[in-house]
């Protein structure tokens, strides 16, 4: 089967909102009046993101997932997206549940797929997308950006932060799946749910603009990823282990024995305890695709409304505050041992164990 | 050195024309009224469109002038791209002049680099360029769509068709770099040239707005392209091959001696022959990143207005046809022997020779 063939038998669908969609030079999008083009790229590459044997449905879910979450973190409205594969070879078998698990996802957010590209090559695939959000000609959280869009700058001394959802679970799955950690067969079927089909929280950033002062996804881990947003706002955080650490969903399941996160431990983390492994997962496990952000705490009302209208569960977690830096502390204000590494792409962090 | 740190260094850069660029989850654009987005996207991938020890400033040109190459096809002026960049280790010394040719490029059309992603793995760049046509309600030429960009729809019987520059001298460099053929190194020096650093016709391509009924860029091969712009406009051609072929630079120091398209050859031409491999690079080599478009009859001036205007030769090179399928014929109008397959990325007719 020839390349234009693929494109057209999996890739072809109509788009009832793109001016033009697949089969041209260029697709061709519209903006409404007023509303701004949100953008991003993602490359995930076999052996580093995903195994080369995940099942092709679930990949195609998470390869727009990701994009999407970088959408949601913006506040962004999904529009469109291009796909570009690289494939060892054109093999049906593989393509068809990679397109219908792609596919769904885009269903399921009104984001149409308007072009793309394929080619023979060490399987990867790049994604870009794009939504849209209002133009505001003067926002006074990044007045040199004239967007409603949330940023990761906008944030403020005083602002409560908060993340959704769960975290952790996705990099725990990877650790069992790598033979890391023993973890029972149902708890392990929910955490690989998490890093395999994650939900990227759009409906959530949506219902934030205008609310956070401040937003990032939760894709490096999350002292990475609440990193991005201390070094773009040009603050630091309190960050209250005792209320990060509960968000791992395997918790009561986990690798020997349910964890207790008591004084001592949270403390100074012995690496070879279950704790410190949590630990690890939670705050700089990655893949999480959960939003962080921030919020003044007169907002604290409309953030669990957001919540509430977006049917996704958010926990506070912090505070910004003036002094750099990002302070781990437990639920007394003691420093916490501060050894987790956000994820790094270029680290060894996260390399596959030979 | 850290992803972050990478992108920070060699990619981060001021973004006067985007609402906002490099750093947060996303980046911003916004149209201006009455305009449309053109987007494309290309991924390029080692060993399968470039040799592994390509000089990496040739092919940071090269990877975004291919994705320019298709704005220009629609007649799209160029705004900015996103770049995902997937590398086998963090090299500076790759990095710096990568870099370097990429942003060149991106310069020469004041295109921005907006976003991006950086991983490791197997080295593969996919980049999605985004150009602004003006929107138009009622288009004559595609009452579907209703845009002023460049269509593969679009044409009609009675059509001239022209490409601009010159054709097939990239597939037989690539030829000569997979020791196919010898060729005097001057010749090869210049035949190179247009395999790593081919010029998108960017200008040319804005000029035929309003002037060219279609329009392809010529990525995968004339007869290929063309047949492109033959599908989508639901028509055939006739394509002079004694118009074409001299479209090939190298001819007159072609290996075995001065090509002579002579009646017999361009009838049945011999695969051993040289002539028959010139045939094939310029109908079906690949790589030329040429334009490749239809206008009206009573439009000969206009397009050689804009041919003036963008400082870019064009050359007529056949007519649409009511009947389907592209019938090459010589200078006497007799069928020339159409073997001439276009390049496929799925098929073997390009792999590099084991």
């Amino acid at each position: 089967m020839g390349e234009f063939d693929l494109i057209r038998r999996f890739f072809t669908r109509p788009t009832p909102h793109a001016v033009l969609g697949v089969g041209d030079d260029c697709a061709l999008l519209q903006s409404a009046p007023g509303m701004q083009m949100a953008i991003s790229t993602d490359m995930l590459v076999s052996g580093r993101h995903f195994f080369a044997d995940t099942d092709p449905q679930a990949l195609g879910h998470k390869c727009l997932a990701v994009n999407l979450s970088d959408l949601a973190a913006c506040g962004a409205r999904p529009l469109a997206f291009t796909l570009a594969l690289a494939l060892p070879e054109a093999d049906e078998a593989w393509l068809a549940p990679f397109a219908q698990g792609l596919l769904a996802l885009a269903d399921a957010h009104g984001c149409e797929l308007i072009g793309g590209d394929t080619t023979r090559g060490p399987l990867s695939i790049c994604i870009t997308v794009f939504g849209e959000v209002p133009a505001q000609s003067r926002n006074p959280r990044h007045p040199l950006v004239p967007t409603s869009a949330l940023l990761r700058s906008g944030a403020q001394a005083g602002d409560d932060i908060y993340v959704s959802g769960t975290l952790g679970d996705a990099a725990l799955a990877l650790q069992a799946l790598w033979g890391q950690v023993a973890l029972p067969p149902e708890v392990l079927v929910q955490a690989r749910q998490r890093l395999e089909r994650p939900s990227p929280r759009v409906a959530l950033g949506q219902a934030l603009r205008g609310v956070a002062s401040a937003c990032a996804d939760v894709s490096d881990g999350l002292i990475g990823d609440l990193g991005h947003i201390l070094e773009r706002s040009a603050l630091g955080a309190r960050v209250d282990t005792e209320r990060v650490l509960p968000l791992l969903a395997a918790r009561s399941h986990f690798p020997g024995g349910s964890v207790q996160f008591d004084q001592q431990l949270s403390h100074a983390p012995d690496a070879q305890h279950p704790a410190a492994l949590a630990l690890q997962c939670v705050l700089a496990g990655g893949d999480d695709y959960e939003l962080v952000f921030c919020a003044a705490p007169a907002q604290r009302d409309a953030v669990q409304a957001a919540a509430t209208q977006s049917g996704t569960p958010v926990t506070r977690i912090g505070t910004m505050q003036a002094a750099p830096g990002l302070h781990l502390v437990d639920g007394q204000g003691r420093t916490v041992a501060p050894q987790f590494a956000s994820f790094d792409h270029f680290s060894a962090s996260r390399s596959r164990p030979a």
